[in-house]
């Protein structure tokens, strides 16, 4: 099959991933984003959410990763587009990619009727994009299948969140935009507040983990903010070293999500 | 008071601070590393490790800036020197700074005589500077204070390690250079390997955190070396989701340090 390679920085197609790749709020308005890498690729190919285009570098690509870029066209249904070396580059949002990247679906949940009585995870301003897709990638290995960010935090499909999330936004709900006020519209049950300034030990105070919960998490430096605060039925402290400030956010939100976790399987 | 501003890139300071910043390993070599910004400034000045330089960047620097710096150089005995603007941007180690930075010592912990009883975090070939500075952090904040990293993770005392440390290197004994055999020549106690392959349940089985223990942890993807796991005492799985392949590293230590600390604060 004689193989068509997109040459041309004026072409369509380029032109929509670079605007991708440049602005991490163009997947949203997009409705599509790049997923970049061989990893992300398998997830794509074993749970195929809509994909617009499977993008394959024309040189220096291993004959594995080829065959890859064939299998999640196939699976999805997809058009496979190679692209010459130095548009594939310019387009690519990472340095150094392996070759395959995949534009796939920005996908949103939708806010509920009724609030879900269901775990959630809510992050308030959360920035950095590698923190925003390990957070994701947490939550799922909880067994937290639903995520809201309020609108100050990172986009959820910005190419380096997808990225770091290693394909968990594909397993879970992703509602964004969420202010703090409207939390308990979309879950209904208790809204837990982690906070390194004050609140109940999170290890000593038994009973949290009865029903569903929403635990909130701030930004780094910060912490969450008053309203997030005000909209908090309760409030937890993980209890840390007198002399170290406070916990990087992934760090605080994978003690109080497998903190639940635990509550959860020990009470089986 | 008069003050002298180094102009010239042919400085001994300049041309030391350059390789410091551009070659993670040089802060061993050097012994002395690079502290970037305000945080990092204050820890210093209110731990008082060893100091050689504190330098300052000639403008665009806030009075309070300015101010710290005389501050950290009063408190520790240290030089306060003023940089041209091009040449502190050229040996800075982030971009963007705020304008500070300290020359401090890159200390390790000497090898005990005798195994210490003690609990510590042991990491295999974690090579992300990001992951090791928040694991080091994550340690302190659980009450771990001794860290001891394989010879092919990254520096302890490279400058992005440090700066994602938020200050915990002060707080902790740092060993480099630890193979896997040599843990329990340094700690005496059970070495525990968190291994995303099998192991029993972390939660589920009791009585690992009787007695002082060491943490192993392994590289994003690759997980603990044969030669690790081979050392270690008990294997542990953190159980996650069937449909999460692994957690971050950073997660992942985060989990296994706070159980630890919980079941020690419930034990008291």
């Amino acid at each position: 099959m004689p193989m068509t390679v997109i040459n041309s920085a004026a072409n369509d197609n380029i032109k929509r991933w670079r605007k991708i790749a440049e602005n991490p709020r163009e997947a949203k308005k997009a409705g599509f984003t790049l997923a970049e890498g061989i990893h992300l690729a398998e997830v794509i190919r074993d749970k195929k959410p809509a994909v617009r285009s499977v993008i394959l570098r024309e040189s220096r690509v291993s004959e594995e990763v080829a065959a890859l870029a064939e299998e999640v066209a196939r699976a999805t249904g997809a058009k496979l587009l190679t692209v010459a070396d130095k548009l594939y580059d310019a387009v690519c949002p990472v340095e150094n990619g392996t070759g395959i990247m995949v534009e796939t679906a920005a996908h949103f949940a939708s806010r509920p009727v009724r609030p879900l009585a269901e775990d959630a995870l809510y992050l308030d301003g959360v920035q950095d994009a590698g923190n925003m897709g390990t957070l994701i990638r947490t939550a799922l290995a909880s067994g937290v299948r639903h995520v809201a960010a309020s609108p100050g935090s990172a986009g959820f499909w910005a190419p380096k969140v997808l990225r770091a999330g290693m394909g968990a936004h594909f397993s879970v709900q992703l509602y964004d935009n969420v202010t703090p006020e409207e939390i308990h519209t979309l879950f209904a049950g208790r809204i837990l507040a982690a906070d390194a300034r004050g609140g109940r030990d999170l290890f000593r105070t038994p009973g949290w983990a009865q029903g569903p919960a929403v635990w909130m998490m701030g930004a780094e430096g910060p912490g969450l903010s008053m309203r997030a605060l005000s909209a908090a039925t309760e409030l937890y402290l993980i209890p840390i070293e007198e002399d170290c400030e406070s916990l990087n956010v992934g760090a605080a939100a994978a003690v109080c999500l497998f903190e639940l976790r635990r509550r959860r399987l020990l009470a089986e």
